[in-house]
């Protein structure tokens, strides 16, 4: 209960002004819980989008004001099965659209905390907690890590089950995870999924492939020098590094992950709108009905956009080994502003491929950059072994 | 609310006896509930698996006795919000596992309606109303719609949401629909999907392929006349028909489905299993801890085979325009021995095709015999034509 404790104790000091959690569980009901096996003693934040049956899920949402659910979410279950304390639930936006949340950013209290998953990405970002959980449908969980200072990972698609989490887009909606750093990261998502993906000491350099959108005027100066710095400090390491160009057929999956978000987004959200249009948050609704709008037939040819994609993010790999991207365009906004845009996360989430954020400097005003490494579909282990080597050479400064 | 006091009547007269219905909507709510569009009248049933905001929904479980979910499953919501009446939940096995209900076969009180879906196929299968909503992870709407002398339509993967169906096994979980005939399939489907698929006056002549499976030596006497009874009819129809050997990867690609659906069945209930093993039938209860047991290693590999399944699949319909296969080894079985066997549905499953039901004469003993049609991904109007086709032809004896 030591790690707990300490956790408890952050959050019962720091939190009442970073405002990351939604609800906390009482120390009792911890230490009942059991506390045997590999995350015996971590505690871990849980989106408030992930069901857990001893604690109120309302997914942010006043429709599901003091929700009980009866059971975990999978990913919920098989984290308290391997040990792990759920500490408590992190703020998230409404049903995980892209609307405000009371949260503070930990590096700038004027500045959002990012998207939905914001309550995690503050609370691991401010100390508050070694991990948590979130999840991400265009870009909410490598945004906010961004934003937040944090590593957010992003595994490949349905690699960390979505079951019991209220649904988005069915074809988006990714579970994944935040850490203070990446081989925490790598460890919590090993263990969590089976699969191997520790990091190990040495690393063999990368073919790394520096990614060239058509969207690149959209970045901020500060995030091009963090760009070339990440490049810059991975060639030191002996990775080779090579530009690659976005193709049309990317460019096109990029637009085709909005109009399959929209679409999924308002059958998901039917009964919703239908019955309680007046208690959903006004971003939330318009996005709602613009969803509804869309024809089944648009639909359907985003998706074989996205299919064709897919593809062609699979054959960018023949050229390389990992691929370095903004995480955002550049630090995280005014809160005035938004919440930020996930225009630099569509294409990845939509290829379904793995994603870690790692934090990569500052801005002139000292807010968090972060860049994102990608790899293949299923080699979440090379995702994180890249992003450790990049982590480490930021580090080495 | 002509059609919908038609079908309460024969619910109130027949369904004591059929048990098809875990609950029945009351008259009252159901006048009060809109009746605007173009289902405006028909009168739904729908598995006690999807989420319905007015009805309980126990999941055929005690865990989720007096269960109320807060919203619609989104394929719920879609059918209301086009006018239907969800005049009740029909019966499902536990958590849509294959152990026993106490729903009759309309056309055999000894025998087994079919697996998970067995209270929709029942129940339009002996006419107390003229549609169902159901599922299929392995062969739940095709084998009971087999069974109990109906039409089962399992869609293409995902083409009708899941959204708030409680999940089994993520990556196979079908929602899908039972009528009385192909056109009134077409029609739903239709109208819930937005995707044009009613059935033409004249059907062009199909290439017609018929699946020659491995596992051909499991099928009845009764069963190997109906398939070439149907075939005869399709040829007469003016189709050609050519033979199809399952290769080595379409094998591989059925033993996938198994693995698939027992790793992911335990993870998606694996709450229940650790806190309420002892509420759950004992066949759920060791196929979830034989899920359990599957190493993740073996379940990505089982996921690669399927995969390559799919690919291979869509190639079978390089040669053909739709398939013509078994949806069961037989007849429905005595309820004494179980509740049939999906084998001949778990490749057309784990490759997403759509695939319709047709019902196709009767056994020696009396009782339905059935048969699929099934097309290319995405192809779901082109498999229910191919139906259609074949039940005019079945039916011009």
């Amino acid at each position: 209960m030591r790690e707990t404790d300490r956790a408890l104790e952050r959050i019962t000091a720091l939190d009442p002004e970073l405002r990351s959690f939604a609800r906390v569980a009482d120390r009792a009901s911890l230490s009942a819980s059991m506390r045997d096996g590999p995350l015996a003693g971590v505690a871990l934040g849980v989106k408030d989008l992930f069901d857990t049956f001893d604690l109120e899920t309302d997914y942010g949402s006043p429709l599901y004001a003091r929700h009980r659910p009866r059971a975990d979410a999978a990913l919920v279950a098989q984290a308290r099965a391997l040990g792990a304390a759920i500490i408590g639930k992190t703020v998230t936006t409404e049903f995980a659209h892209a609307s405000d949340v009371p949260t503070l950013n930990p590096h700038g209290a004027a500045h959002t905390p990012g998207a939905s998953s914001a309550g995690s990405a503050a609370a691991v970002g401010a100390g508050l907690l070694p991990a948590a959980i979130g999840s991400q449908t265009a870009g909410s969980i490598i945004r906010p890590a961004a934003f937040c200072g944090t590593v957010g990972f992003k595994p490949s698609f349905r690699l960390l089950p979505t079951v019991g989490m209220k649904p988005f887009a069915w074809s988006l909606d990714t579970a994944g995870l935040f850490a203070a750093d990446v081989p925490s990261a790598a460890l919590l998502g090993d263990i969590l999924s089976g699969r191997p993906m520790r990091i190990a000491d040495d690393t063999p350099p990368f073919r790394v492939g520096l990614y060239r959108s058509r969207i690149d005027h959209l970045l901020h100066p500060g995030m091009i020098d963090a760009m070339a710095h990440a490049a810059r400090r991975l060639e030191r390491a002996g990775c080779d590094i090579l530009d690659i160009d976005e193709t049309d057929a990317l460019a096109a999956a990029r637009d085709a992950q909005e109009r399959i978000q929209l679409f999924e987004g308002a059958v998901s959200l039917l009964h919703e709108r239908r019955y309680h249009a007046e208690q959903l948050n006004a971003g939330l609704l318009s996005v709602l009905t613009a969803g509804a709008a869309i024809a089944p037939a648009d639909y359907d040819s985003a998706r074989r956009a996205a299919r064709a994609g897919r593809r062609e993010v699979t054959r960018l790999f023949e050229a390389c080994d990992i691929i370095l991207a903004p995480s955002a365009p550049g630090p995280a906004p005014l809160r005035q502003d938004g919440m930020g845009d996930p225009a630099f996360n569509r294409l990845w989430t939509v290829a379904g491929v793995p994603c870690v954020n790692v934090p990569a400097g500052r801005s002139r005003e000292g807010l968090p950059l972060g860049v994102t490494i990608i790899a293949r579909f299923g080699q979440d282990a090379r995702a994180l072994a890249g992003a450790a080597l990049l982590e480490r050479q930021l580090q080495d400064l």
